[in-house]
This record gives C-alpha cells, sequence and structure tokens, in this order.
C-alpha cells in the first residue's frame, strides 16, 4: 500500500513543481533550492549573500522551518523579502507550500528566488520545489563522509558550499575526500570553501550566482 | 488520501515496538534510540561508550545509515557487535527493521542496546523502535536555536548529550539558551556537556547509563 501512494504524491508535487519552473522561468527569476542538515549555515551564507549583493540583484527568500520564525527573521533583518513557510512537524517542503506563498511575493520585481528548505539531508531532496538549481551546504564539523552517506543530494544539487572552513583546525574533516566523493558522484557540482563567519571564500559563490542568473536571462 | 495512510503506518509501527518492549524487559535489556542531525557525533559517542564501559557491560549496536557500513565498521572495531541495516534512501529507522535485525543477536547477553538512527531531526523522532528512551545529541557546532526549530526530539527524549563543547570558543553558541529551551520543553530532560574528541563530561553520561540500566533490570 505504501509505495503507490507514495508515488502518486510525488507524482503530484512534479506536476506542481513544473508549473512553477514554467512561472519562474516567465518571470526571468532564477531559484535556488537551498538543503542540508540543521545547523550547517543556510541562514548565515543568505543573510551574508542578500546584504553584499543588494545593490546587484533583488532578492527574496521563502523560509522553511517546523516551527518558529526565526529564520524569516533575521533574513529579513537584511532588507530583503521573506516568507515563512511552517511545516508543523514535516519533514520537508513542496512544491505546493512554495506555490501557496508566492502570493506574498511580486514576481515581477525579482531576480533571485531563494528556498530555504527544512534542515534536514534526506527528505527535502527528493521534492522537487520547482527551482533551477539545488544547492547543498555542509558544514566542516559534521564530517567529510556526508557525501558517501547522503549520496542522492549531492548528485541532485548544482553547487556544494563547504561552510564553517575557519573550524578545519580544530576538527576532522578532510576536505580532499568530502570533495572527491561529492564530485565522482556529480562531475559538474561546483564547489565553494567558505566560511559564512569570516565571508571567505563567498566572492566564489557570488560569481557562480551572478553566472546562474545570466544564464537564466538569456534563455 | 495521504493521512489516514501515515495513520495506519505509524500504527503498524507501535503495535511492533509494543512487541519489542515487551522483548527487552523480558531480557533485562536497556534500548536506547540515538538521534540527531547527520555529524553531531552519534557514532563517536558510541565508540567512547563501547570502548569504556566494555568490562561493564554487555553492549550491542544497530546502526540505521541510507547508505555504506562506514559506521558499523568503527562501532565494530571497539569490539562490540554491530549490525548494519541500510534504508536504501529511507529517512528513519522503524520498528520492523530494528525486529527484523535482531536474529543477528543473542538477547541473553546483552545488557545494553544503542540503536543509532538515520541522521536527521525529524522523522526519526515519529517512528517508536521500541526503546526504553530516546537520546537527543546536539553538536555545538550546529547553533543553540535547534531545541525551539526541532521542538518533538527535545520533549521526548530522556537525556540531551551537548557534544562538540571544544569548539565552544570558535562558534556562537549560548549553552544556557540552548539548555534552558529544551528543559523548558522537558522538565525531567537530563543534559550532559561533553566532547567525544576529547572524552571531557562522558563521566557523567555513564553515571546516567548506570542508573537507567540498573533501574531497568530491577522492573
Amino acid at each position: 500500500m505504501e509505495i503507490p501512494v507514495i508515488r502518486s504524491i510525488l507524482e503530484a508535487n512534479s506536476n506542481i513543481a513544473g508549473e512553477l519552473r514554467t512561472l519562474f522561468t516567465r518571470h526571468d527569476i532564477l531559484a535556488l533550492n537551498l538543503i542540508s542538515s540543521p545547523g550547517a549555515g543556510k541562514t548565515s551564507l543568505l543573510e551574508r549573500t542578500l546584504r553584499e549583493l543588494q545593490a546587484e540583484f533583488r532578492m527574496a527568500v521563502i523560509e522553511g522551518d517546523l516551527q518558529t520564525d526565526n529564520d524569516a527573521r533575521r533574513v529579513a533583518a537584511t532588507g530583503a523579502k521573506a516568507v515563512q513557510i511552517n511545516t508543523e512537524g514535516g519533514c520537508h517542503l513542496d512544491a505546493a507550500m512554495v506555490r501557496a506563498s508566492l502570493e506574498h511575493f511580486n514576481l515581477a520585481e525579482l531576480d533571485i528566488l531563494f528556498i530555504e528548505n527544512v534542515g534536514n539531508l534526506v527528505c527535502p531532496v527528493e521534492f522537487d520545489c520547482g527551482e533551477d538549481d539545488k544547492i547543498a551546504l555542509l558544514s566542516v564539523a559534521e564530517g567529510d563522509d556526508k557525501p558517501e552517506k547522503y549520496p542522492l543530494l549531492f548528485t541532485l544539487a548544482s553547487a556544494l558550499v563547504l561552510n564553517k572552513v575557519d573550524l578545519l583546525p580544530y576538527v576532522d574533516f578532510d576536505l580532499t575526500r568530502a570533495t572527491r566523493f561529492a564530485t565522482r558522484l556529480n562531475h559538474s557540482l561546483a564547489v565553494f570553501e567558505v566560511s559564512c563567519r569570516t565571508g571567505q571564500g563567498l566572492n566564489a559563490w557570488y560569481d557562480w550566482l551572478r553566472t546562474r542568473r545570466a544564464a537564466k536571462k538569456s534563455t
């Protein structure tokens, strides 16, 4: 009984995600779905990015959390528009939740839409939210074996942001091992070693965003 | 359609978990279900505990992972019996998986059974595996807001192991904030501040295990 029901949920989700993708493309919006474990630094990456690129792009954020609007408030403090989705215990965002939140945005005034998913390396990966790219984040405090143990995210992501590299002297994390495994799963994965705390490495991430947004606009 | 199906899955799970609980009690086995984000240190806590208490208790581990047997191999290197469950993409262990793995153990020769769940702060919390206690782990590198954002685990857990306290000088983590919120959700939560890397704080955790095992034996 379980498998057909789950399949039909995923199919219904894919249909809505397809509609969203068409909508985002019509408005030249680059949509990015940020996925990581809890506490890897998705909100910190957004805070930095929203502040440092605000003169270049019109950006907004859909925040997914089980409870609280802490992250939406952090993001809104940068001046960017943020909408909170509370999943009430649900382990991932889906396309219908994203569609419902769009009424709060004026799509004609957006260049980049960030979707910050629920902190979870498993379930969010299976639910397409109409994004152009999934962005995987991994903190070096989590251990270098994560691409090996949670391969689907790293297979499907366009970019891997290795965050908290300022902690490298204090943890056992082999950057080469983590990167080698992730890029073996996914030859086109762009990898960024950054610290959202110090700002280290973020320029390469910003350049990637510029390139992706330009590509989206020219389609 | 979705809700009744999920409810029946949870009911079926609870029935099997009840059977397991009876079985563990008959054998005086303390069963503990370890739940955390990926990379919070579940396997490291087990490696330490298995080595340092091996003269006192007969212990074994059920390892849950989406892929790989990395953690079972780390645990087996301590000399303890370990069985790997690969969920093939599944986001949590359930009681049926635990029951199926029990054929690999001689329950008459066990004092403590650790169930290391899939790294995920959400889904594992909903699936009773017949354990006496859920143990929540949280690494200080993940941020002090996690009890607030993922409250169900901290509400249901008997103990919270705050791991990687050796990183406190290098991260923004307010121990008081994390602990205050978690214990407000759950007045009987035992909190241990530890570093599985340095060994700091582990004696209090071992004492708690001794007390829980003694209580179990006397029931």
